[in-house]
């Protein structure tokens, strides 16, 4: 690449960027798990815009259905007033996805991104409690807005707070944080019942049942239960952050489904909308949606053209169990893949679930060596974890079979080279 | 409209939804200024989409560029990496923006919401100064996540955090907010000439210069100057929150051009994509642009198909003053029309700037029902205000004149029948 | 002074020592408004432990129940258990304060420090309105512990939070502080009138009738009246910290008697032992003693030796009105005095009110010189102000006119040298 | 008692008041661990003031020299001038704590009270490192204003606030507290470690060696050495507030000798003056003694009479090791003595440290029959802990070893006879 190419980014764009600076390709188009640079060089792509494009790039059906949109004249903006277009998205979305799942929730259509659904979430726990202090996890990410970041753990995202307090948030361990011989949840548990303990009464839990940030942690069953019956212990309400995890990354549309919890509100964002475009929604069981009109607001809440081509996304992937099935097929040959590659780093662990996997090589360094060495190699991948020792694969779940087994062959190439270095 | 078609809406969309309430159509499409709703029927638009809609619905030079970008398989989603969209969207910013204003920015892709590039700019102020407090002012709006909120003046907005303290941020008058006879800079300079004032040395000043949902208040370019003088005096940035009021809304591109002031970071969204399209970006100052890279980040950050239509608006609109000087043609016509409308309501004032208006009536309980008057003559308008008492018109900048000049008559049409009552 | 006998101070008493200072003798005993040092020096105190011995240095009736208790085995620490010396104590504060005034209070028996009573009244003021914000003005000075420090206006003092955010406190304009221009009560109510002014509903307003610290500024009976109103006005409560300004200090029991004004609480410090002991009290409407027991504690609440010397207070300077009327014929004395002293500086202004005067030299660098050419003529004398700007006589109520003329004269002097210099 | 004698304080006193509740006696004079009612009976004391009353009430040499020291004029009142007792009290303090055991610190006279003495080690902590997160402990009390209230547990205590956020503050687990198997000091190094745990980095600990409301819980010294390696390991300051369990309480003048640790700060309050008068002061190591003059100060900061007092305290009890013996005497006889009544009580277990335990007897309710039933025989004694289930024996360490034994055996009876019932 020559210097002339990049130059604008480097002479106009914030210092602030960050993921051109590890892929450093200028990208031109894309089709489901390949992308292009202007060079035509081909990549595999396994960050999948961080879970965004769960559906792959440029799906064919979603981008028809959105052209089709356009070409009509359709709306683009409505800020939330009614529109036919998110008529048939709710439809959708009652009749595909909470419905089959017994679920009953109410749909916010937050500004279009995940950090304001989490924001929104948060406010409305305090308000429907009365209580201020929310209790998040050791290693959890959930924005960087405000309020938010004061729930997320990362000490360099909230150093860029600016030496503000990020206050009425309790940080307490998730599963496995502690060590394997730490029970959190007896730690919780014996935090929030002692009265003299100095946690104040919590207004909810916000929880990621697979830390996508910080570093693919999935939490069990019984410890997401745990955290539950802690919530309903306390008055407290359940928040499932399921940004990263859901819309299928994890083999089902939420990454809470038959874990066995009743979560009060559910964010989503990443690939709600299925093609990319910003969108974010907090579903509220219906007792708790006691807003007054445009209390949360924002100028681009909803987004019409998501509107389409999420209608699309649930319409094609979700009328069924078929794709969930496939997903879950595809999840434990990425396991498998991954141990693999984890026999050539000594003390790699593998990490997460479903098609949100990693493995742990134990370093930030020796991780980024073997994703630069993927770069080389065509493959798009990051890393992920409070020191970034996680290579972490977060590829389409449309990818087809061949192309996830050749990223995971250059995974395991990369990782020889580097660890055997 | 029957109860069928919006069943939808009431047992799924939260309470919170808002202009859904006082605009009660479904709408399928739009063109420029005009939108059809489910029905077949037509309204003039003077809303768009509260600004977000400066060039109108669908402008048909971004929709066939958005096409052909989408048709080509083009980048939909690419988090922060370098595109070729992103690229020529700043080399047009660079081009048609910047260097003909001879002004020097840095830009950040922000997560695509306004509240968004707010909260960047507050932690970015905090960061470069090692200070804290922000000074905001009474009257302004800046968005809804916890950072923006503790800078935004309406109360209601306020109480949706549930409880919790939105601190360092302390709000100053607004020019003219105290009465004709009260100097609010004088007020302020008082205020942090004395050190035992109790007001913490400031990071930032961040203004509006017109303050689109506190009630279309336009300050001078006298008072801004001292705004911007206070904030040198005690080594604090001045920040201009251009959302609502950019993007050619004043006559200029930015809305402080002419007024003689140099900002250190600038928001921009809304109309920032031309098309409706989420989309958020912070000016920096080269010299403040300190960020760790993705200190500040988000998913969306960019969003790939609002660097095409961006482009186009830029390309189309600003290759010279042609637009600008109709958009002040047209602003003129806007403040005779309400003039003439004004002279309907008793007491009824005038406030804004160039296409960015609106008539006081002074009580939002007259300026609710003049709009349902308007809404049922076919017109699309909402008020603004601490009280709502301002009846706002934010066409496109687009629309005809001859339908500018319709939808006023509405207006006058409707005031008169309700001030009449 | 030779080293060796201040030597134990600079090894081993911390920096934030002051007074020491600037007054760098060793004091050894006291009667009355005379101080005496370890060689022998005699020197007038017009300083008066910052008007916390109003009654003296002392005085022989107190020393004689103070001994008499004492000798007795009385109790000398009871936590806040009954006592008969508290009985007595509180049984002639209603019979000599109260009654006579028609004022209705409970007493509260905080921490014995003045802050600790501030924090009392701001923390029940919040409870009682369930509102976090409480309005502090300009140069208030309120304390230094977190919650009495937010309300305090000097920036020096702040400082020392270390960069905590000192939140929920709101800081207005004292009267005059704006210019003689500018009405402060009306900046305010336009303030709080503004739903949008980003200034949440207050729980209480706290003020001082004369701000000891923030330079003797003295408002009037129309604006306490107007801070009154605009309490009532927004269900918030009037906090008077009257614990430099109270127990005679201004010729009355109370500073805001006859300035027409209930206020619901009312601190009490300083002079409220009579004896210079640590003693501090919050009076409380009836219906808003609404703690739980205990809710609000402290080891040295109430101090016995304290309940001794204060009801001997009470009884000799305020079983009538002879030694009101004796302090308000000082404080003519002290303003006719200071008049004079005024002549000497170029642009001095008086301030205060009562026996609580000052003069206002213009810069703190030429008081600090003028008290340290007092301090050389034996009279103890401070600074105050936001600058130090201020020179402040605090003399013991019960000083002998001749000894307040005599150091009046002193100032006289010192300033006509430093002056003139 | 008739309703006569304590309608003053039903009348006049804050409804606040909380010992008077438990020991509804009207007390007039006291002698040792003897107290007396206005009724002429008298009472063993067990609770001493907190543990104010360290050495006894009204100790017969302080009460001479406080007498002495009266009758001569001396200083009542004096800010933080020098004074010749302040030196002899600093003399005496260097002399007999300090070089004994080979300590080096600075005396900062804060306001005389804990929790101001807490606030002035918390502002020095966060100006020192310039963080603002200081970590405190379950079931530890530190004050009632906010800065300390924000460290201390209690939820009662922290409603106090009004609905206010206690920020800048985590706490953590203090050992035992999340049961015999979870090693409290690994949770805390697992969070501090992990950058991602959201736990800001931290300014200092602030610990009790035995915490004195929090239910008599005593950490171990390889507990205490392992928060102290923490604070090195993060660049944090180590606080021990000793003003319950200081002065000589657990059988050494501070309660964190022997140990093996080195506190950054000493709170010091309570029994500090020796004889129940308001004192309080923080010991702080040079290095970090960095205050500017004034920037933490207080009215009554250094309290004269106490300064005497104090000084008798150190000399009649500190001159040797003979009292810090006896007193280590006494406190196996208390342990003895407890577990005797321990075995009324099925379930009961012993708490504390030297002349500071109690008996955990399972519930508040209990506890408070059982201190009750002590009350009717005569003992003065009370409960602590999260739940008040822990009866507490904080007799005067000068209590004659009879007196002790007997008010042990009426423990024992009282027991006996409602846990009997």
């Amino acid at each position: 690449m020559t210097h002339t190419r990049t130059d604008i980014f480097e002479r106009r764009e914030s210092q602030v960027r960050s993921y051109c600076r590890s892929l450093p390709a200028i990208f031109t188009s894309a089709e489901n798990a390949t992308m292009r640079d202007i060079e035509g060089r081909e990549y595999i792509d396994f960050l999948a815009g961080c879970s965004v494009l769960n559906y792959g790039h440029n799906d064919p059906d979603m981008t028809a259905a959105l052209i089709e949109h356009i070409t009509a004249g359709g709306i683009a903006h409505g800020l939330d007033m009614y529109t036919d277009t998110k008529a048939e998205f709710l439809r959708a979305f009652e009749r595909l996805i909470l419905q089959p799942r017994g679920m009953d929730y109410k749909v916010m259509m937050t500004g279009p991104t995940g950090t304001n659904a989490v924001e929104a979430a948060m406010k409305l726990a305090r308000k429907v409690t009365g209580r201020a202090n929310i209790i998040a996890f050791t290693n959890g990410f959930h924005g960087m807005t405000l309020g938010a970041l004061a729930a997320t753990g990362n000490a360099g995202k909230r150093q860029g707070a600016g030496g503000v307090s990020l206050g009425d948030v309790t940080h307490m361990p998730y599963e496995g944080s502690l060590g394997a011989d730490v029970d959190t949840l007896k730690v919780m548990e014996a935090m929030l019942a002692n009265p003299s303990s100095g946690i104040d009464a919590p207004a909810a839990f916000i929880v990621e049942t697979v830390q996508g940030e910080g570093g693919l942690n999935a939490c069990s069953a019984e410890w997401l239960q745990g955290v539950e019956k802690l919530a309903r212990a306390h008055d407290a309400l359940l928040i499932v952050d399921d940004i990263q995890a859901g819309c299928g990354r994890t083999g089902h549309y939420f990454s809470f489904e038959e874990m066995g919890v009743t979560p009060d509100m559910v964010t989503q964002a990443k690939s709600f909308s299925g093609y990319g475009l910003p969108f974010a929604a907090l579903l509220i069981r219906p007792e708790y949606d006691i807003w007054s009109p445009a209390e949360h607001n924002g100028t681009f809440r909803g987004n019409t053209h998501a509107f389409v081509t999420g209608r699309v996304a649930l319409e094609k992937f979700w009328s069924d169990e078929s794709f969930a099935v496939e997903v879950r097929r595809k999840g434990d040959a990425l396991r498998k893949g991954l141990e693999a590659v984890a026999a050539h780093v000594p003390g790699a662990t593998l990490k997460g679930r479903g098609m949100m996997r990693g493995i742990d090589v134990g370093s930030g360094e020796l991780a980024d060596r073997i994703c630069a060495a993927c770069f080389e190699r065509g493959l798009i991948i990051e890393t992920s974890g409070a020191h970034g020792e996680v290579v972490k694969v977060l590829a389409p779940l449309t990818i087809p079979m061949e192309q996830l087994e050749a990223g995971l062959d250059i995974i395991g190439a990369a990782a020889g080279v580097v660890a055997g270095s």
